[in-house]
């Protein structure tokens, strides 16, 4: 890919600070305006050496942009949009992050009218439970895939800008329609998530809480991680795919209610095949 | 404490293996013998150094023991337990490494009449996903909990012993009645499990199946892996602690249905309330 020249993070956390750092790390940007709300924030990002210049104002970031990556909450992206619209250059690609991706492109239309051709709908399918700069690192989208959801009206040089800046950060790059993202992504991330906040929640409410937290093991601390995850970013998204994960949600809670019945009868025939079922499923995703 | 001079691990598996492997590399067993269903585990785990005997058959494996270890899923306990009854020495102590004490205690007075002096109820707060012999390793105890259960008419030389054998892998080795034991582990061991079971079934069986785990990422994997967890262990797991375990699933269930709700009416507030809750519930937990 040719060398990005002025790249414009809006959000510079874990994921933001991410592609800013695997970039510079190839040499493929000559210069990254960091942008976000947090002064303490955009100064450590200077200094971890994850943008060159920053700003809070959106509308004086976005400047003479070649590409403006959007790594922020998926409540505020309609906000911003309407706020840097008025001076995005005719050079400007504009891509987001966000893990929810019809709700994306209605902000878009509901900013612009109808949906711009420099709009890159897209999701990196990476992550940890760290937010904010110092949770970046350069090598967050190896190996990862990236889901680009375009809309009719995207221009293909767009797309293929964007598909060629997140292969050199190592990524898988693939398309699909927005829908369809939501719908697995609701089912494989969001809902996970739901559950590991739930879990939590649930303990953390009952009497013995101190003590109950303290026997927990390995399996426990593993099995929460994503409980630690940025709990704004989290209510966006549970807000942004609420009909997909809705759906799952209710799958997943008739299951429970079927295998808490199980148990309470007593039924290890059943609940074996259950088991047995999930661990060759998950067994067969590791080994793929 | 003094070197035991035999050892029986009854199931060469994990938690078994582990026990054998920590006590070996501390120079502090003579001679470990295990027994098993399955021969080629057996052959696999004298290879390994895991154990220096083996026989299938349990009556020849507790001839002279000082220490018996049962180390095999709980709805095989009782039927162990009355196969060597005839045959235990009057220096053994006998413990096991079961997830639910109170079956284990009701088993020992199905077998023997009255709670005998040389049982000590115990379980390590430990494990993996995997399972056999191969996945044992001698470090998997360090650092853990141990829980001991004891029984009213457990002796205390008893007790002491087969804590000091603990402490010696490693474990902090602590006690609680069996009921309370029970209630605990439901709620941070038992519920995640059939937790990750159920989520991983839930997706498993939804039309999209193979494209799902596709998509899925890291912390996916990270949230499912206990799902790979041996399945007939946890089906004898939610069968011998159904009481609490239907306790605290109902608990859960009551909780999923709300989110589910939030979710379904974009309630966003309430949604951030839970999630920061729960965040904070698991930071202080991970820092503890």
């Amino acid at each position: 890919m040719n060398k990005i020249k002025r790249l414009v993070i809006i959000g510079v956390g874990l994921i933001g600070g991410s592609l800013a750092l695997a970039l510079k790390k190839k040499n493929l940007v000559e210069e990254v305006i960091g942008c976000g709300r947090n002064l303490d924030n955009l100064e450590t990002a200077k200094k971890l050496g994850i943008i060159d210049h920053f700003t809070t104002d959106p509308t004086e970031a976005v400047t003479d942009a070649d590409i403006i990556f959007l790594a922020i909450p998926l409540g505020s992206i309609r906000d911003i949009l309407s706020q840097i619209k008025p001076h995005i250059s005719s050079k400007t690609i504009i891509t987001d992050g966000g893990s929810a991706k019809q709700q994306v492109i209605d902000d878009c239309l509901a900013v612009f009218g109808e949906f711009p051709t420099f709009f890159v709908p897209a999701h990196p399918i990476a992550g940890t439970e760290n937010s904010g700069a110092t949770a970046a690192f350069d090598s967050l989208y190896q190996n990862r895939r990236l889901i680009i959801t375009p809309h009719q009206n995207t221009a293909q040089t767009a797309i293929e800008t964007i598909t060629k800046m997140w292969q050199a950060c190592g990524s898988e790059v693939v398309q699909m329609p927005a829908q369809h993202h939501d719908q697995i992504l609701a089912a494989t991330s969001h809902l996970p998530h739901l559950l590991a906040f739930g879990l939590v929640d649930t303990l953390a409410s009952m009497n013995e809480n101190s003590e109950i937290f303290h026997y927990a093991a390995g399996g426990f601390r593993d099995f929460t991680r994503i409980a630690s995850s940025n709990p704004l970013m989290w209510r966006d998204i549970c807000v942004a795919n609420k009909e997909a994960i809705s759906h799952v949600m209710e799958h997943f809670i008739d299951e429970m209610q079927q295998l808490a019945d199980l148990v309470k009868a007593g039924d290890s025939e059943q609940i074996e095949a259950i088991f047995v079922h999930a661990k060759k499923a998950r067994d067969n995703f590791i080994d793929s």
